[in-house]
């Protein structure tokens, strides 16, 4: 990424995202004194949707890092490669953040192996620093330069998790599914189905959100209803894009499909 | 494959598929939408076949990668190899499928680490684009690209399992065995046998996928009965051909042996 | 192995191989509809021997890879070498086996990674393709090309077994020392060892065998006879050559000595 | 880093210290004679701090290191690159600093394996040396070159100690938590918020280090409130900005949370 | 060893060893048709020196493995190595010995690791050949070649032991310790020490050997007592060369040492 | 390492060694005959201190390699690297000890994987040889070569042990913290304090030593001594000196460390 600038990273147009409350606000002030950020909540919830919104909003370029557990320092820093003329320095996705003062997002950050983020933690204090240490260079933060990372604290395992010293350095936001009548009108914005139906979609979802850790290990996600919508809308049956888009994909015990086809049942036969 | 192209991939004869229910409309309504979507089903039931007719039905290219505990990101997006003129980038399998607008068909899913998995999920939410952190470019999936992953919910061990933040990227289609009329038919069709045969060496492997959980992990798979039906074709007694191809691949426990025995002289003695 | 071709792996002279029931027709038919065909069976029972056989009397050329645990696919499928062009792709023995229409043989192949043993099944299924991902090429196999593979269910252990949807891939032939007089013409055969001599050793090898499962993992091989035999033929005293050849290799337990030690002392001593 | 040199490396503006007893007198005793120094001490508590005060204060270059489990040795010390004439060595930080005679600050120490921390040990006694073996080089330390390590004794795991044969090769500072009034100066300080307000969020993270251990992996440390005072000076109200940097990223129990947000009520509500 | 020539690996002069029984004939028989052979027995019993007097006998080249755990099968095969045109192969030296007809002697083979000793096999059995399958090409063997494994049945544990299928490719001799009057004369005849001294440090040796299993993990060997002898002959007290030549070296426990000290008390006090 | 030599290894002056016992004579034995030795004994007790003064006192090289886990066979005896006209061979430090005849010192070589140090087998019998595999050359040691280890067996782990095939290769030396009134002198001569303070602060360390195994995993090492006197000759007081440089950095138990402060309180307030 050495020859990269800001302008390949903004996003182009406006993400649509629906305000749950202050969020908004409390980002704005934490991006004010560049805290790093920590967005909390289940799969599917809208925690990558919401950066990319305020990315958009502030007018910074943002780079998104998908974590796992094979990342390496050199993964998020940078490494040489070999050229004609030898080897040559290769920024990675968190030096180029740093340099052209983008937003640089960790999604699931608790995937990557738990040292492997101790790279972070001189852009995250007072020092706002990247030592490539390969390279033998300091990199200083660019002013507009912030770090936000995701994690969801519903399935993380117990070898799964940040350590504490990582944890402190960031201001936390928790994220949850939307209220039942915002997500309704998600789920009718972004597939065109009409309003009664995406609220039945919705009660579908509420009622397998409360048997998470009966049996489920999440409910079903907002973006899953959207699927489910988008089909019905392409005129499979409501039953059967629910049993396809819902049910299925979140459960492959045959006593749980039974409960949630049941479920669909209620609000869709 | 940097100079793959779409004609490469293009399934060039219609495979032979049998439709057990809708799932050629669904499929349709899904790749309408170009929702991600995840077949599931036990081993040889036709979850392979079925993505390569939809492909030919639809007329995209297809691009299969046969996933294994051993694949990393990079066999999957790409790589640097040396050349004469220093390093030179190569598309992996799931680059080459998102430039070109192939549906990329991620065989046995499972198998693969679960993290490795993480690199398909910004191609299967609403940005569709493909990071190429290595090399510093963000591809954006052709308008043409789906996704496609197949698992078996039957011997998946604790160990492997897809996580929920990516399971809830996908919509779900479950396969089985087909029904025994039309599993007659296919191995008639599929091995020059006459059918009452056919019949009974589908009563055979119903008996089997009975036992399934009861000391096998799995029942007879259409193709084993197929194997069964063209040694039959070259003259193997149906008793031997039995024994050859669908007792002895699935257990090596004399008791479990001795059972499937007495099916197949049930049926052929 | 690029400029492999299929003379060099011609079995130039006929293995002696004894038969033992009509393995040699199941085989042929299994070779007509090119079925990939699993050998099952205890070690040195004459598997190997078997493949080789059924090579030259077929008249198609062999490739045998030694399976282990290290095994990577890359090992079966090829990799690009660095050049002073820069990197040149090598073919592996399997893509090597598929381009020539060779028999492929995988010997122990449970010894082999479950998940690198994957990338045998696009040859294993009506596609019959090997693709090359790292080459961006997709082989069609020659008309001639067949897979088999040998595993020895005896002692394989809980942590390696073939997966279902390997497994059923396959048909399968079981072999097994074989009978008595037949064991003792080898022996005479390969050693040039008295008939007499011969039965003995049968004798002693028989009672090991009974012994498997209670304090022997394995019993005596009949390659095990034949090396007993050599010595024997080579002037050292059949007691001595027994010891050498037959207690010693299979076991260090003193009690398990002993007994074999009386067995061989029942029948030379 | 090899044409480093000791300017690079200089701390140039004084960072803001607050002492908290005689640990300057102690910790320029211990540089008189260059003893490596091990700090001591939770998370946030200003262990970094300390050390880059003490290179400005005694005018000495600082090199610091974050450590982490998937550093190699070879990360430490240097490694050769490959260049237009063949390989080049390039020195590692450790051995930067001990060539240019700076302070070599080992952040987090038990996070690297046990094994790897070896190197240091020649650079420890009365040796000062660094073998670089795979160079062939024996570097004598400069004479200004000193080596600090830190590490957190209340989170270290059982599988990550320093080895007695490493912990006996350096004095030790223990570092805590600031006096509340201490602490309440640094948040006004740092932040800008007014003293009444500090020393508020002061108390609120005693109560939480409190529950060390008793439901709470580490109480809140100074950094966080330093961000919560930050959020209230950009317009956050108080129980929100406590929500956001004090509570939300040091636990997810939802009890645990139930808990400190009824501190943070108490003195802020 | 691309150009290693058998003269490099002959024996130079006689290696001094003193025959137990008929050892000598049973392995000339064995190496008249070239069967493969282990050597079992304790540690420094005579194992390597043994097989060194039998090359040196037979004037055949002789060249030795010492096995470890991180041997790859490349360690013992060959490899390509980078050269100025590109990649050169350079054999290993199970290759080497394959070409030039050496006896090619695996030391405590059980280190390496199981599946690695799967490539010797093509060169055990009828074939005695060895595939080089990153080069494509078949070694056959000399005619002289052959293999020696050696290992050590007492304290090889449960995770380290040959496979079944390795062990039964070859015929086996066991080791042990010498008898007194025999061993007596070998620490005489190695050190210089005179008889009664040679006599009574072998005594002290057996009372070692039989505390095996009963809180030593071996007794002491032959090599130590020439070492023990060694330190008499340069001066050093009897009791004081036993303490540091025999007890000292094979155990850490207090009350062994006592126990062996006294045995060395018994002797020479 | 290619072209060093022994000038470079030798001792400049003399090391500070003050004799326990007959060590010295002990150890002029051994090298007399080139035998391979052991060091056994606490951290910080004068191993090191004692081989570099020992070959000071001979007149030969001495290199010092500190083991670890990730150290390989190729750290030890040298690897190929990539130079202009292709690969250079570059001996490790093992090889160049054998080369140039110097004393080679492994410290803490259980830290090495047990298998890694296999490679100094054939170093360490009558061959006096090193096999480099990987160049194809049989290094004959130069005659004034030795091989010395130390080992600590008071903290290696149930994993960590030495192999007895490697063991009985050794003789063995074992070394404790001096008396009470030598390791006094030894404080007052390393550090410049007066005698009656470094008698206190060697009983302060014998009260720890008697927690060896009630709590403590060593006590307090000459070393950690040396550094209390160096602080309290810089003016730091006593009680402080002991706290940073004898209690701080052998516990993390605040029991242990009130029981430590007690003994430093009963010699030192």
């Amino acid at each position: 990424m050495s020859k990269a600038d800001a302008k390949e990273y903004m996003v182009k147009k406006e993400p649509y995202y629906y305000p749950i409350g202050d969020e908004i606000d409390r980002y704005e002030a934490a991006y004010d004194v560049r805290m790093p950020i920590m967005l909390k909540g289940p799969t599917g919830c809208g925690k990558s949707r919401f950066v990319e919104h305020m990315a958009w909003k502030l007018k910074k370029p943002l780079i998104t890092v998908a974590c796992n557990e094979d990342m390496t320092a050199s993964d998020l820093v940078g490494r040489f490669l070999l050229d004609v003329n030898g080897t040559k320095w290769q920024d990675g996705p968190l030096t180029t953040a740093a340099r052209i003062g983008a937003i640089c997002y960790l999604d699931e950050v608790v995937e990557a192996r738990q040292d492997t983020t101790v790279v972070i933690h001189p852009l995250t204090d007072h020092r706002r620093q990247l030592p490539l240490e390969k390279k033998g260079e300091l990199v200083d933060a660019h002013p507009d330069f912030q770090i936000v990372i995701s994690y969801n604290p519903g399935y993380q395992s117990m070898m799964k998790d940040l350590k504490q010293s990582t944890k402190q350095r960031f201001g936390a936001m928790s994220f949850d599914y939307p209220e039942a009548e915002v997500e309704s009108q998600i789920v009718a914005h972004e597939s065109g189905v009409d309003a009664a139906t995406a609220e039945r979609l919705v009660q579908v979802a509420q009622s397998s959100r409360n048997l998470k850790g009966h049996g489920l290990d999440e409910g079903m996600s907002t973006r899953l209803l959207i699927y489910a919508a988008q089909l019905i809308t392409k005129g499979i049956a409501p039953v059967a894009a629910c049993q396809m888009a819902l049910v299925e994909p979140i459960t492959d015990d045959p006593d749980m499909r039974d409960t949630l086809g049941a479920a669909v049942n209620t609000f869709f036969a």
